[in-house]
């Protein structure tokens, strides 16, 4: 099933994806569990309950999405935690050693925004990059878990491009935060794709900047798998439903083209992920 | 104006203190802006909404808190953001260079819990210790303030205790989140003081572990004020109405001793900050 949010943002209404393939407004359903796709919703069981509703519907109106907005495919999370270094040839292009265990950061979660929005280089902003990665939704609270009951806890998978300005995230006087929070730097989208359609431990990830291709491999590619993570993550903290963990990207950043490439204002980033879907953003001042 | 919770963990009441000194139920009022303090009750003035009503009543029936659970003060935040070596002597005392800026770090907003309540060992910790801080709440939406207008983004203040597993956040393949998001390491209040309230640039915070004086000092000896931590966070992310950062603590760590000191089951802490009050804490295993 696929679950995705639209109109304007911070008044976004809920859909759902309907067998025949149609988007179909959901937010009458939604307002009786959490009133959005949030840590209310996931953990009352939210998604499950919205399997049953559309099933039971007679007669569906399918929603006319074109032209509309599409936001994050869920509300705002009580976390978003990031993955350094997940992939062996992104360590390598960072010039960094392999991690014993997975490299954690966390992003602001008013960084989030939609996979269509506008990314928007913070002033004096002079190296902003993009990192394409599958992003984990969790479905009910985990700490703790153990990695073979990790996937009970995942509501589903979506796409975060985790921006980061690479002087803020090195430079400033130490911690990733700095550079990976600013406003619009956590797009994620276009919907949230439960377990049971993605098979997350293998599908391809890609990311082009004005058409040229910059990242394209494949999650089989991780250092971390999925299950890892999520046992690893709640060993050092507790996940919340609705909460989001970024499994870190593939080489092909930026930073490590020769010479390094940041993001201008006017560039258009493509990108996707097989059996999620795909996203475009251009790059705009700030205001 | 001073402002705090009370009751269980997660159905906290919210209360406020007349000029009487005696503490006055405002669940009623705090219903009508939010629901709790948070950010939408912030965001609408809810402050200075409270004070207006507290003078408007003219019978204000007194709260019985005996051995009643005091929370923190505010709900659940956006983000905790942790601030590392901001007094000269813990740099010091834990090997570390000055920063040229605040160096900062986040801390899961589940690590919250009250000043009361007791501190739980995560399993496996063997060097969890304590820093008494003075922790900022903001009360308007801050992006790229100056620090010349800085506090009027501030609420209030409170104490944290930033608990810190010392091998998590150093040893772990880095960033310290791993070490500061732990269940119960991010305890709150006991109460929220409004800026006309306190003198927050000089005022002392200590620390006793069994009776025994750790920590002692002044929040003058903070190497970059409340000011300048507001205006450079928020140059990095968006500040909510509601979201915490807490300042850095003083020197006389468990870390800095020599040896060594951390925290052990049974361990009893006590804590204060002039003019904003004191919490008592016991450690426990976990579970």
């Amino acid at each position: 099933m696929k679950l995705l949010r639209y109109g304007q943002k911070g008044t976004e209404r809920q859909a759902v994806q309907a067998p025949s393939g149609d988007w179909v407004d959901a937010t009458e359903f939604v307002a009786q569990r959490g009133g959005d796709y949030n840590e209310e919703f996931f953990s009352a069981g939210g998604v499950a309950g919205l399997r049953e509703w559309m099933s039971s519907q007679s007669d569906l109106h399918p929603l006319d999405l074109a032209g509309v907005r599409i936001g994050a495919p869920i509300a705002r999370p009580s976390k978003i935690i990031g993955v350094g270094l997940n992939y062996r040839e992104h360590a390598a292009e960072t010039g960094s050693d392999l991690p014993n265990e997975p490299k954690i950061f966390m992003k602001a979660t008013t960084a989030m925004s939609g996979v269509f929005d506008d990314v928007v280089l913070p002033p004096g902003s002079e190296s902003t990059d993009y990192e394409v990665e599958l992003a984990v939704v969790i479905g009910r609270t985990a700490t703790r878990v153990a990695a073979e009951q990790a996937l009970e806890s995942i509501a589903g998978f979506t796409i975060c491009i985790d921006y980061s300005e690479r002087d803020w995230q090195k430079n400033r006087s130490g911690q990733f935060v700095k550079g990976k929070s600013a406003d619009t730097f956590a797009p994620l989208g276009p919907c949230l794709v439960t377990p049971d359609e993605l098979r997350a431990e293998d599908v391809r990830l890609w990311l082009a900047v004005n058409g040229e291709p910059r990242q394209d491999s494949r999650t089989s590619e991780m250092i971390f798998g999925v299950s890892e993570l999520v046992a690893s993550i709640s060993g050092y903290m507790t996940l919340l439903p609705g909460d989001v963990i970024t499994t870190g990207t593939p080489t092909g950043v930026g930073l490590g083209l020769d010479p390094p490439q940041f993001l201008r204002a006017g560039d258009r980033l493509e990108f996707g992920i097989e059996g999620i879907g795909e996203g475009i953003q251009s790059v705009v001042a700030s205001a």
